[in-house]
């Protein structure tokens, strides 16, 4: 079922938060090298990277990255925010974005995960988010459309999006990671689902792959957390642009898929202390899903950069005067909007740092 | 999170298609000793069955299930369907019902699967419904929701019924079956999951747990194919039944479970036999589903026998002139009903054959 990928379609976007990438490079070598690499540089980051020799690779950074959007623009790209530069500025058809604090997986037999086409597969073979099939992915090797499944609906739609897991530190927000802080997920469930239409879903950032033709401008850096830090869970950019990326699937009959590949994330930061910053996270969720769970796109809207406007609208009318957040979060979107329109779709290739 | 369940509150209902049970219980005896047993027997089945010493059971036959049911019903209970009249005369509040062709599975480290324990499991944590946690159960140890779930629902909702999944022979339709008469399910995906509301789902009712006093007149024999023999790859039963079981449960704000636990399906049957039969089902799903897909309960109708009746006058009045099958199914729902208020509520228990 899966259609073939030219290595050269593919681009892996790295932001770097932390500034040495040796070990996170080195481990992921065997997977990545084939692979022409986007590191873009937290524009917070002082120190130098540390990028070891052997990959095809383009940084960016501050300098640049003010150059190409401009100033005009409320667009952020600081902490994990950064990566969302490398979607703009990527050629490709097809992304696939891993934090810096990840490595490989090892699945339960022992053997190392190919993350890179594990994603590839969910992305390029067909979602089913119209009927839920219980033996998971249709698709996957060994399973089938169960008995009762309308045979009009097996052909399925597009993936525009897969959502990769985590093992050892699962994604959890401040107050979890703090209340539990000894945790570690160790369950590997092995299986790829379509996530319903209609059901939306906390999409993390972690470890993603999109189709950048189809999907590009609804990953957009829009809702910034005041007290946020750098670490996952003390952000909520990914939500936000993931919720908004649900909608827009739902709107357009596009599938997100979500479960294998697992990447390993490896332990840092305190949790108890970002537990001292109040956490916005908890108390804009509430505001923010009952939104998103009763936006409707017009009927006109039928492309993503629509969908988008249209989503910003929304946002800014129903939620801008309940949190100044949402009315930049608005902002945010158009503007990543009008710079996807200027930069994203240029045809030449962009020059490095 | 979970309730202390009493073993007094379980029926496990099986439905008997085939004469012999001996092994089926023998090799349950572990997990189904402790429990009172329901065992209907298929009214189509001429010869007498074979069950073996040591277990607390009432066994329900023809003439006895005749006299409660009278002969003013359109509800059959031949075949598969048989099980039902066990859900109806059951006085307990879970029930527990597995096929007789099932044997207990065993997981990837070789234990083998309580699916008693795992399925009461299921039924008394929550289920979450109207939000997707991509660690899938967030009650299952070692996990929990993700970044972003919202607070407010993170309480979830009661759970009302438990779907398990199979290995081996995985419950696919005659004409899948037949063109992959050799494919085994041999992947063991250790995960529950609530599947999303609004969201269709084809439910097995091979291995499955539900609580009774909840959602007992909701699973319904209803649907009959005229070529209907008696392996699951020929009928269509439980698929209408779960249909009308997850608008309902969408409705009145209740959760179904898919996943966890497994049971091991033995070979049998012939699937390329099956398949020389006319299969209707292929082609009443194409009716079936947009008409579960859009059919609204009144917010009137606010308990399950409601919605039940609800959903067969909308079948009645929007599928009854497409195939007389529907007509059908929607008479026995109305009947269905009126069984359940004059025979499924008796509280003095009911005498056995």
């Amino acid at each position: 079922m899966s259609v073939a990928i030219k290595d050269d379609e593919i681009d892996i976007v790295i932001g770097a938060v932390r500034s040495d990438l040796t070990s996170f490079l080195n481990e992921w070598r065997p997977m990545f090298s084939r692979f022409h690499l986007i590191i873009v540089k937290d524009p917070d980051l002082k120190e130098e990277l540390k990028i070891p020799e052997g990959f095809n690779l383009d940084v960016y950074e501050k300098p640049y990255m003010d150059r190409v959007v401009g100033s005009s623009t409320s667009v952020l790209f600081s902490g994990y925010a950064c990566r969302y530069f490398g979607y703009l500025v990527s050629r490709k058809k097809y992304i696939i974005s891993i934090d810096d604090d990840c490595l490989p997986a090892r699945d339960p037999k022992g053997f190392v995960v190919d993350a890179v086409s594990h994603h590839i597969t969910n992305l390029t073979t067909p979602a089913t988010p119209f009927f839920f099939n219980t033996l998971y992915d249709p698709f996957a090797e060994g399973s089938d459309f169960v008995r009762g499944y309308p045979f009009s609906l097996r052909s399925g739609v597009k993936c525009a999006l897969s959502c990769g897991l985590w093992l050892n530190l699962g994604d959890y927000d401040a107050p979890t990671q703090a209340l539990k802080a000894k945790q570690r997920n160790s369950r590997y469930v092995d299986a790829v689902m379509t996530v319903p239409a209609g059901s939306l879903v906390p999409i993390s950032g972690i470890n993603i792959a999109f189709d950048r033709e189809v999907l590009g401008p609804a990953l957009v850096p829009a809702l910034k957390l005041a007290g946020e830090g750098k670490f996952r869970w003390e952000t909520m950019e990914d939500i936000w642009s993931g919720l908004c990326v649900k909608v827009v699937c739902d709107h357009l009959g596009l599938g997100v898929k979500t479960g294998l590949p697992y990447v390993w994330r490896t332990d840092r930061g305190d949790p108890i202390a970002s537990l001292k910053k109040e956490w916005e996270g908890v108390k804009l969720m509430e505001e923010v899903v009952p939104f998103f769970q009763s936006v409707r796109l017009p009927r006109e809207a039928t492309t993503v950069e629509d969908c988008v406007v249209e989503v910003a609208n929304a946002a800014k009318e129903r939620l801008g005067s309940t949190d100044p957040v949402f009315a930049r979060a608005a902002k945010a979107m158009l503007d990543w909007v009008n710079l996807w329109k200027s930069v994203g779709y240029i045809s030449s290739s962009s020059s490095a740092v």
